[in-house]
């Protein structure tokens, strides 16, 4: 395992932020699947930094696919996804080899790998590694929807700004979903939006940042996905969540809020709705023991605020053993929630490819035969 | 995948409520790991039914070590954990075949193995497949405690009653984690653990059930353990939390509060101890990027109310898929989360095992050459 | 991995020689298959030692399955077969704790395992374990059975007595795998089959033991199963076969008669037979870079002498560390061709069902919906 | 599983012969390793074709790191080997699309793939793929010499003349490795070299290929490595070797030699020597019960004719499905054993270091604390 993931379609994440560059290979996919690069780069940039709200470091983000596709299909074969670092002001970080940054992982990868991490912008734990997982995204989630399957997202919560949560009506849960996914700072309330908007750049004068809380849906996706125990959707998809540097809670349907009712209130029950089972209500988010019951998967996460601020910091010093002060320069986010929502379908698109090709084989989303 | 799970500490779990046995298969525990059957039946005590507050289900869940234990100790080859199933009422699962239960398995594992499941009690999604891995469970918490590693948790919430967290003070930490370990009903307050007794018998009257947050500690888990993205402590424990039926949120550290927090005011600060280094604040639960920073490990679970309560409720027939009522009979928890706790303990337990043995090898936890 | 294996139908081995039980957990069989106890009794039993050629020792081998069974179909979760010890001669033993048996395991699980390894008759070790891989066989034939998939052995040598290959005419060489299922010692040719066994007897009377080669083939594998590199058939059916302890080299179609060919000797020109692609000869034995071809797969399997025989041999005692001799007494085999052929036929149906069902999905061997 | 392999150091491989690129990621190898440039070269050079034995292809074969490896040692993380490729005569191929080369992997990836193969000079089944794991090869070559454990390989048979095997003496044979692993054309014996160039210059001349074998020693390992049962050293071997398109036989110590002999003629006395135990004898080729015993580890990989022959072949069109013959152009080796041996050194170093460090854990490996 370590930075690899998955039991069908298979993903070995590489790179570090300031190395030549990036990338992932990913075993498994089924041959026949168009790649719509115009996709990709629409999800890619969905992914960057704009404006403000963002680090001001630029990447082109160019994608190369090293493999596995031919005459614009998939062959069935590994398919190397690369991207080459550009913008790379590695003098930044020199100073900061020994001096750990508070709540980066600067202190653990020295001790995980006794001094041998590439050190520089947060080297392999740089949140530039989910760019390629979001143009493997791309094509899990073009994979899904040709399969009736939508999933979307949206900042429920930045600081303590809530939004609305998405419709429990189907419909209009769907619609609101689609326009999300075209939507660079997603939220479904635009006065809300603006309130989110204003307090990020009141983080970023305040050389701050903040985090929030993003709700992701998916619809349609059909009953008996899933495995008891260890391979429940709710282990699979917080494994990748969890994947995402700064998700710290993910909970399903009512969650944490669970813990306040009672059985009678929150048992969803059973009926019949145009010759289907359904559930009169979806506190359990769309899963029964660990396998979907065709209701629509509800998942929230909790994304904490970035750590990299410009305020004056306590440290230590890992070659002397002192205490001492830290001021990070370069360029950073004062809020990564809004990017980091993209991820977030991502990861989850490529889960549940993942689980369906368990279930229905290579050949569920394999193309045509020619 | 599906019921097995670990990388180095290879787990198959298998059984239903009202099959023959119950049990697992572990395969990579080093040999020489002496087998305490006390401890072991001190913590299956534990997750046993007891008082109104639980089943009336009464299992003698007498353990079978039917290999890899040999002269006291494991040999190094697999382990296979066996319970046998005394309690059977089958009879009063048998309507239950195509009536699934509002919020159980039932309805999902019909869809997910074409109506060949086990239906009687839930089958392999039974609350009692808990008990061998409280088994194996009890085993690790010895290993890791050889290794000066600690872990305990206590109900924080029930309904809308909360205890206290856990201490920050490490010293005092340690001794709540001790007295909830021989604790029946974990709560650091006595008087709130009234409150909450008197909320889940309130519960029971009412034909109803409640729901809660567990909160678990780990103290003493080297700096360097845990992998970066697919591999992070907090995917790996979230993996093996939510393969517990009722787990339907997990957090790290501050978790969904991070959301409401500036960076500013959630930073964990690195500082010189004893020429150690520490963190000034733990909020991010002793974990960045994914590995373990030497500070205590936090966790906080959601456990859902138990779905199995005695009101009508609304539910469907799956063979004439007609809307119907269902009215549970047999005998279920008003309150599981006192239960759950110990499952929880021990998966993670398990889980941190699997992370050790990559780091340092079978040898780490191997008895002495003889 | 260690005592598991699979990516579908995942394996776990348990047991020892002299333990209370051997078994195994296999997760991932499709619910909805019936489990023919007839066939699986008489798949053991070609696998029991039988006459003078086989060891003395007589075992029940009575299969209980303790989970994943319901009504006589499989249910789709972890199916555990359990098998109880009953013939043990502990004290036969007891001597060879610290003297390891040329050729056997002890020496290696002394030093694997610290010591701590169950000696008594090999332990975790025994050929006994086998049982229960034969007892999963059955199943997995069955499965394939079904989808008009033949699997058959026999032995084509025994120490410098050779039998005929199985017949390049696929309908005779159906006829010949049929006969040689239900045959316990499996000789093509009856002549040599009595020159075999005179053999065998007078390896017995010599306190020896003899070796042999097992010819496999498989008929009707669709095309395209497998994957490129590191899950070529080959690749996953030797991993497989070199898990049985006496097996020390596996060939497919020519093998090692491959390194004196031409490429135009040996090449399988394509020719279109009946509107299908076959083969004119079949010396790469239905397998192309890793993937079948649609023709016959076939295996070739050395088999070694069994190590246990009586002659006084050299050895050490681990304690001491001096030398010293060794007479192995208890009850052994002075071959095990024979019987092994059946846990080749086993474990190679299992490797395929779980190629299979990759391909697939679960779904390919799943019952009807009911 | 798929292109990818590996419990503790996993490897993806991905490209195709005529896409841009072919490469690895490897993912697990312990941080602080240095990456010796010079030996990668030497070991790449060993693989390429050479004078009149080999292709005319030429490949720069020019090694890019994209990732894991900072200031000349490696990081910890995962470490992607790239290799662009350069000399790609496409059009040679085109007239392939739907005329399968007798005993390429044409025909099976057509069937496997549905027809979105590269179907350019093999695609992802190109003996090119070799490269990237010649130098992971290297790379794991030179971390255990580190540990004293040395590997290579010599040509023991070209078509039907044979080299003698490596001595039985330990001292002779690790320098006859030495010599071998320097060597391109690897023979012991020079009057037999001669003989085998020109059995391949023959071949050659009549547009034709042989084959061979390779025999494998690695001197040095420790007792105690490899599993029971399905991650026995050999099965984990097999399962590399097998991933070499080329190879279709594979045995250990006599391997099909045991076929023939009787137990007291192969078995392994065992003898102290110096105070450790060592075997007088070493059939078992360095493995007892799956397990390393500490003497030198023997493998004997057959490998078949390279199926690229200018011969006019017989083949089908698999769009019209019709009969028809085949040229093959391009350039071809007319034998490739030479060549695979430096594969087979390389994949089995793979495979050990895995092993290796699920018993002793990354720490083995790693480099100094700096």
């Amino acid at each position: 395992m370590k930075s690899s993931i998955g039991n069908n379609i298979q993903i070995s994440l590489f790179g570090e932020s300031h190395g030549s560059a990036i990338g992932l290979v990913v075993d498994g996919l089924a041959p026949g699947i168009h790649i719509d690069y115009d996709f990709i780069y629409h999800q890619m940039d969905l992914r960057k930094p704009k404006g403000n709200i963002s680090t001001q470091r630029k990447e082109a983000d160019e994608i190369k696919i090293l493999s596995g596709v031919f005459n614009g299909f998939t062959t069935g074969t590994p398919l190397c996804i690369c991207i080459e670092n550009q913008s790379q002001h590695s003098k930044d970080y020199e100073q900061l080899r020994f001096l750990p940054r508070p709540s980066h992982a600067d202190f653990t990868a020295y001790e995980k790998y006794f001094g041998y991490q590439d050190y520089r912008g947060g080297g392999h734990f740089s949140g530039r590694l989910t760019a390629p997982l979001v143009a493997l995204g791309a094509i899990c989630i073009s994979m899904l929807k040709q399969k009736g399957i939508i999933i979307g997202s949206h900042l429920v919560q930045i600081e303590k700004i809530q939004d609305q949560p998405f419709s429990d009506d189907l419909e209009l849960c769907q619609k609101q979903i689609e326009k999300m996914n075209d939507t660079y700072f997603a939220v479904l309330d635009s006065e809300i939006e603006k309130k989110m908007l204003n307090k990020i750049e009141e983080a970023r004068l305040c050389e701050d940042s903040v985090g929030g809380i993003v709700e992701t849906m998916i619809l349609n996706v059909p009953a008996g996905i899933g495995e008891p125990y260890f391979h429940s959707i709710e282990s699979v998809f917080s494994h990748y969540l969890f994947s995402i540097g700064a998700v710290k809670g993910v909970e399903f349907g009512l969650g944490f809020d669970f813990a306040c009712k009672k059985g009678s209130e929150c048992n969803d029950a059973f009926r019949i709705l145009n010759g289907h089972v359904i559930t009169e209500t979806n506190n359990n988010g769309g899963i029964n023991g660990g396998i979907s019951n065709g209701m629509p998967i509800q998942i929230r996460c909790a994304i904490k605020p970035t750590p990299s601020i410009y305020q004056t910091q306590n440290s230590v010093n890992l070659k002397t053993m002192e205490n001492t002060e830290l001021k990070i320069e370069g360029r950073h986010d004062p809020c990564i929630v809004h990017r980091a929502r993209i991820v977030i379908d991502s990861v989850v698109a490529i889960a549940l490819v993942d689980l369906l090709q368990e279930r229905y084989g290579i050949q569920y989303f394999a193309g045509e035969k020619r």
